[in-house]
């Protein structure tokens, strides 16, 4: 329970800093009430806080570049006497990365402290590089962008990175047999190396869900499983808004579901000749779903086999978590004929079946979500009124 | 974000007042390092509010009668001067009901305000009573548990109720096919009448994953999952603490995952006539499991899948949650040959796999999460500082 009296006046002035920040942040905002550039007096209105306080939180502001004055407002001049001096929070007194490292491809997003993106980048990579070589396209794709963007490397406060594996909560993948070299890797700490922020990272699917929920089929609920549907499918879930990483961060590794009672793998149930499919070939299975539209008995079954499985993949998380809305993403989200059925299927079995949308951010939704874990970072630490305040219940 | 300074008068009112009353709460437990029942001054060091602020708050608790004066310490008398006053939480200022509404037998216990149980009752009910007999049976055991402990019925605080099925927010039953006449019950408003407390409804076992955290065997675990395990398994789960009921109330009904490719009922599973055994007789199954210790081929078989199924069904639980421990209750987890197979399996292919124990509560866990489910109810009540700043986040 927490002791709203008292307390030590070092936290009381972060929380007001925090606050005050915060009031100049929700004013830079198209839908805020107040001026885009707030008056002290604006200030001392919104906040509750005495004139002396905000006064002199936002001169440490100021001092920190997180607040700088804005020039008066027009119109404003012609009125009698000195206008007032105006704030603004500045967006771009620091920035942030996104990186999403697959097994083809990194890409790197770049936003302001608004979380809007500045910028982009993605290389491409060799499935099977190992996992030195994988951390250098990584570097690559880093520097290209901020170069592009005229970023300093110094002006970042936190980058996200989401990855495939289940990975600890100090950026070590437990385990990761999708890329070469994975498991065991110290991916945080290397990472770490070479940026002065913090580098948060985070399982691919958890980050989907994040980012569906941020900006993309999911900002209307706060119960969201997200699936990232491939030969093996994974899942990241949000309970009341939040992220579930589980207790060891392998929440919604469902694709092991089917080592139960020793069944083929994915590889092989996808299989038209025998030879189980290579577990990256995209191509590959595109070809078996194609050839399975164009009336290929084999293939038909093959597809019959794979949807099997998925839906009973994504039962088991819908029937353990009872989310409002299951998003799928992936590349087979972007096959035809993986949407229908799984909703039928589901609204067969579910006892409160849930909505079934397609990802709306696609190929961009595990960079997205890697970009906001940062914001989110940097958020806990401008506005940590919240963060305060629960820690101390 | 929750604003800290400011705010209502009368919100500040009722925040010192809990503050207050938590404090004296506090001090009764014998772990406390403050006097029993402590003094003004006492009061004053540990809340950190004014004198005069404690005084009237105090005051207040004592009309309400949650607070009364205790007689003085002993020793105390000897010392000069009139000795302070000293007050105490009356414990005894309510009652609390946790009820069990199983298949063939209403469970009741009885609890004062701090939790601990006070007195127990329970009947036997036949499996194929319709709903209005089952909720006859639940008055006759509230009765005599009430006539027996002397408590009024105007004295209870709140009741707890479990049952099986999947609940809605307000209590009715969405979907409860274990009891006759279940589903569609509006089970809290019928309940509702014989009480002029609040009462909550909850699904059997996710009150008894909140029952095991409390005072059973997952007291160390935060992140919890609850297995009833029986014919057709449910579940409750735990995460950070708290349970997570779903956005419809399903969470956890993983007994459904065997509707998936149309496989054999949990009655078929078990049989060994080809006859599939009754959902609820617990004793027909015991003999299965009796037999199949004993040698017979037909019977080992049955449980050997048995046992598959409810490995199955838990391993999704675990996969979708990633939990830290699994709690194994039910008249399932008293067979023996369930814990040991379950632990074996999910250890190999579950890829953190959880700790898994069996219930500590047994028959009482059921009754014993409805009592807590009232006690969190009237404790949010009585002690609102922490719910009245989360709900301002």
């Amino acid at each position: 329970m927490g002791r709203l009296t008292g307390g030590d006046p070092s936290l009381l002035r972060r929380i007001n800093s925090a606050v005050v920040l915060h009031a100049l942040r929700t004013a830079a905002s198209p839908a805020s009430p107040l001026a885009a550039a707030p008056t002290l007096t604006d200030l001392v209105k919104v906040t509750g806080l005495s004139r002396p306080t905000v006064e002199g939180v936002v001169e440490g502001l100021m001092e920190s570049g997180l607040v700088v004055e804005a020039p008066a407002e027009e119109g404003e001049a012609r009125r009698q006497g000195r206008p007032a001096r105006r704030f603004r929070f500045r967006v771009e007194a620091g920035h942030l990365l996104g990186i999403e490292i697959g097994p083809h491809r990194i890409a790197a997003l770049m936003a302001d402290l608004s979380g809007r993106v500045t910028g982009s980048a993605s290389v491409d990579v060799a499935e099977k590089a190992p996992a030195d070589e994988r951390l250098d396209r990584v570097r690559d794709a880093v520097a290209d962008l901020l170069a592009r963007s005229g970023v300093p490397r110094s002006g970042l406060r936190a980058v996200g990175v989401a990855t495939p594996g289940i990975v600890e909560a100090d950026g070590t993948v437990r385990l990761g047999t999708a890329l070469p070299g994975w498991t065991g890797l110290p991916l945080g700490e290397r990472l770490r190396r070479s940026f002065r922020c913090p580098v948060l990272v985070e399982n691919d699917a958890n980050a989907a869900a994040v980012a569906e929920h941020w900006k993309g089929a999911a900002t209307g609920s706060d119960d969201v499983v997200f699936v990232l549907a491939g030969l093996s499918p994974g899942a990241g879930s949000l309970i009341g808004g939040r992220l579930h990483r589980g207790f060891g961060g392998a929440a919604g590794e469902i694709g092991a579901l089917h080592l139960l009672g020793r069944e083929a793998t994915p590889e092989e149930v996808l299989s038209t000749t025998g030879e189980p499919l290579h577990p990256l070939d995209e191509a590959q299975v595109a070809r078996v779903f194609a050839l399975a539209r164009e009336g290929d008995e084999g293939a038909a079954a093959a597809v019959e086999r794979f949807m099997r499985r998925l839906v009973h993949d994504v039962a088991a998380l819908v029937l353990a978590l009872d989310p409002e809305l299951v998003v799928v993403g992936g590349w087979a989200a972007g096959l035809s004929g993986v949407l229908e059925p799984l909703r039928a299927e589901l609204s067969r079995y579910c006892l409160r079946p849930p909505q079934v949308v397609q990802s709306m951010l696609g190929e961009a939704a595990v960079a997205t979500g890697a970009l906001r874990l940062a914001l989110d970072h940097v958020e806990k630490q401008l506005f940590a009124v919240e963060s305060t305040v629960t820690a101390r219940r």
